[in-house]
């Protein structure tokens, strides 16, 4: 979509967490249209999914080709997946103006496709392009491609609404009509230029439809797609149906949905139905007191279910419970109303509204409550630091613990990270094995200009386990050397535990 | 709603702007609860509607108290407006356990407080929170409340689902009872909690309703109400309703939009459906091409009447096409053929598979082509710029065309950023007027760490128009320069052309 490219490895761990989310089928890209795509099936074999197949996306032949010599669809088998996502006209407008064929050749294109990947073994879910609006216009035409595709194998046949055009009301009609005349399942396909791309799935479905595509958050071309987190839960726990293998599988909906945002480059929609930060919001005092005693009054599901929490605006601090359960299984034995936890939650709170974010890294929000209780101190601390950058070379000196240190980097960044952990680990030999395993960058404020508040997200790793951090501030340096201290006194700070212990 | 408070300013603009749209009614707030509010209905008094009716908002009266005595009541009586908008409890569970008195109580305070608003000389617009949950659980009981403030004098009962539970079938049953019962107006009042406000709102209209609630891009409490933007072309171009009052009016919905997010201080959502920057977009060239032939193909509705416009996006999908257009807009003729044309585009490729993303920065894809082709070049030149940085300063120094500049900042692309002005404005007073409206950082690559390539996208604008540059390297300070030199070359450049024509 506009804006959003994704690496190949974000792509491969989505995969696999849809895979372990219990959808059935993965679209992983075009393999005709690029190389990026191709790449991406070759590089999935080495990640095999336990319960979704992986699918290649493609259109039918081009005029006056034949199959067999069709490079769109031999980059589909080339792509080596079970499953094929085949997109062809179905609006007599596109046949005629866009396409520029007879009725009857569009009819014999999309045949041959199908055919011609059946008889290599595909299963092929065709996708009707614009069915609804070519419904609307010559619904004879429209029902005679989706019998085609039945005719030449698919194993299911999508209406899509490719321009988003469609209201509710007309969704339900006409894919009643087309479920009545087909024997192969039907399957819905919505965009958002309406608003109504999770509505009009929903009543796709009531109308019969029992195959759904959409995508994680609803990214995709202009307003999007039907949003999988919105339309799960409406289809699980609204409709009673069977979207996932169990309920467990339901409360991954706001982990992925957060994955998904981050690996784009995007902050979450606080706002998002089921998983947003306010889906369950609510003012603190008379409201939140009836809310914790009649939940079912003033939430439309148990936030739970989605794997989300109630939030009261005011007061308590949103996932103290999180914090107390991460301190216990480090052996700190805290209890919820002890005033130095009260204490640190507040501090917490403060620095979340200066433009922290604990969420992603809970190492940092530990270090910050065994600070508060006084149980821990850092043991590498900064005296200062210096970088000098410039279009040729990046260099940076760094004291730590009275020990100085210096390197030369790609990037400012760079260079104080090289600075910083040459000190740190001939200080602690033992950081020599952690390794930064994720670095993000993220403007969290309204305005975004180059005076901006700027949250950095760290990854490490040591071989053995993973934990992340936050460093908050308008110098992207400041900020990256934070995040990258947490991380190194959290890993100090977790071996010393253990050692004592 | 969470997060958001507009000033009393913003507050009068949007209800003068909301006048204009052709809206009926105005809420402008809750007297009762909020001195704020007051004053907002007291200044209104300064600002005369020409259209709409301004409401005041207010609950049925408390329990064992007169309607006479009541203190929100008589709120609403003060802030002396011609319309109530009274919501009372419809929902059953609600009456026993959270306002603990008898269904039968409930329907005199609902009964008494219309009644008193009346007698005073006021419209009275009465909202059944819950209606929705509550039928579902004793339709007898929720129509016995409609009666109630019909018998009583509602102008208007409006059915509201509070929770935002429901989906658009139930909408479309559940309405249309009630209509077939009342005599009064019934309209619809909905949440987006299960991601559906806008389809249940055209629900409830396609169901007999012909007063509609909602609020500017859905801004409310948790996943916000039913958008008004999204709702009434729905009602207008889709259904033929008569929502404003004429076509021209619907032109105003982009510019009242933004309006709105500019005063609550949040970025427009540019997937937004009909008014978002992405909404009409187009990426792939020959998709492209086929737009400029038929519209309608690809278009839901003509992005003119919302006053929306079509975009092209540049991608790596992407043939000549949409750069081409660019050009013309600019007044440069080349044609497909051109061999520059060709070559300056396999440069925009090479930089994409670097990290380069000209989606959303076009201005630097037509500054790469320009340079190709030859016929401009760059009129800001950097000689070189160094940064020092530490824990206590950001300090930047530049020579561009020979002249040095020197700036601190709050960060060292801050730094830089200003030291890089300074010099190009004494250069170039014109670009005093340029600011920049967006920046974003991204870290496309495939490993993510501080040694990861940084892609950084700026906006900029003069006050009339709006450009997008990118800038690529591992050091992000290196890759705002470029961004940032990207984005003065552009405007110096479209000014010169403009000069000569």
């Amino acid at each position: 979509m506009t804006g959003i490219s994704f690496t190949l490895n974000d792509k491969v761990r989505i995969a696999l967490m849809l895979d372990d989310l219990g959808i059935n089928y993965i679209e992983g890209g075009w393999p005709g249209s690029n190389p990026k795509d191709a790449e991406f099936f070759r590089e999935m074999k080495n990640h095999p999914l336990s319960n979704a197949k992986l699918a290649a996306f493609g259109m039918t032949k081009r005029k006056g080709v034949n199959a067999k010599d069709d490079v769109n669809l031999n980059a589909i088998l080339d792509s080596d997946v079970g499953v094929a996502v085949l997109v062809g006209k179905s609006w007599i407008l596109h046949v005629r103006e866009v396409l520029k064929v007879s009725p009857e050749d569009n009819l014999d294109m999309i045949y041959d496709s199908i055919r011609y990947l059946r008889d290599h073994g595909l299963t092929v879910i065709f996708d009707a392009e614009h069915f609804y609006q070519g419904f609307k216009e010559d619904p004879d035409y429209t029902l005679r491609i989706a019998r085609t595709a039945e005719e030449a194998g698919a194993s299911a046949v999508v209406l899509a609404d490719t321009n988003g055009a469609m209201l509710p009301h007309e969704i339900y009609e006409i894919t009643t009509k087309v479920v009545k005349e087909m024997k192969t399942m039907v399957g819905v396909h919505m965009h958002n230029d309406s608003g109504c791309a999770v509505a009009n799935t929903v009543m796709g479905v009531l109308a019969g439809a029992r195959h759904v595509q959409g995508t994680i958050n609803g990214l995709g071309e202009r307003t999007g797609n039907a949003d999988l987190i919105q339309v799960i839960p409406n289809l699980v726990l609204k409709l009673g149906l069977k979207a996932l293998r169990s309920l467990d599988d339901l409360k991954k909906l706001r982990a992925v949905s957060r994955f998904v945002y981050e690996a784009a480059g995007l902050s979450p929609n606080p706002y998002q139905p089921y998983v947003g930060d306010y889906a369950f919001s609510h003012k603190a005092g008379l409201h939140a007191d009836g809310v914790s005693k009649v939940t079912r009054a003033y939430e439309h599901v148990d936030p739970e279910l989605v794997g989300n929490s109630r939030r009261f605006v005011v007061s308590e601090l949103a996932g103290s419970s999180n914090i107390l359960m991460y301190l216990r299984d480090l052996g700190f034995n805290v209890t919820k109303d002890d005033p130095r936890l009260r204490h640190a939650l507040e501090r917490i709170k403060e620095l979340e509204n200066e433009g922290y974010s604990f969420d992603l890294a809970p190492a940092s929000a530990v270090l910050i409550v065994l600070r508060e209780i006084g149980v821990f101190r850092d043991e590498l601390r900064i005296d200062y630091w210096k970088v000098v950058s410039d279009d040729d070379m990046h260099v940076a000196m760094v004291k730590v613990n009275g020990e100085l240190g210096v390197a030369e980097g790609v990037g400012p960044v760079h260079a104080i990270d090289r600075a910083l952990r040459s000190v740190a680990s001939r200080l602690f030999p033992e950081l020599n094995g952690v390794i930064l395993t994720d670095y993000r960058v993220i403007l969290p404020g309204e305005v975004k200009n180059t005076e901006s508040v700027v949250r950095v997200l760290m990854e490490f790793s040591d071989g053995k386990t993973r934990w992340r951090t936050v460093g908050v501030s308008t110098s992207i340096i400041a900020a990256s050397v934070a995040a990258l201290l947490d991380g190194l006194n959290y890993i100090l700070m977790i071996n010393h535990y253990k050692g004592s212990r």
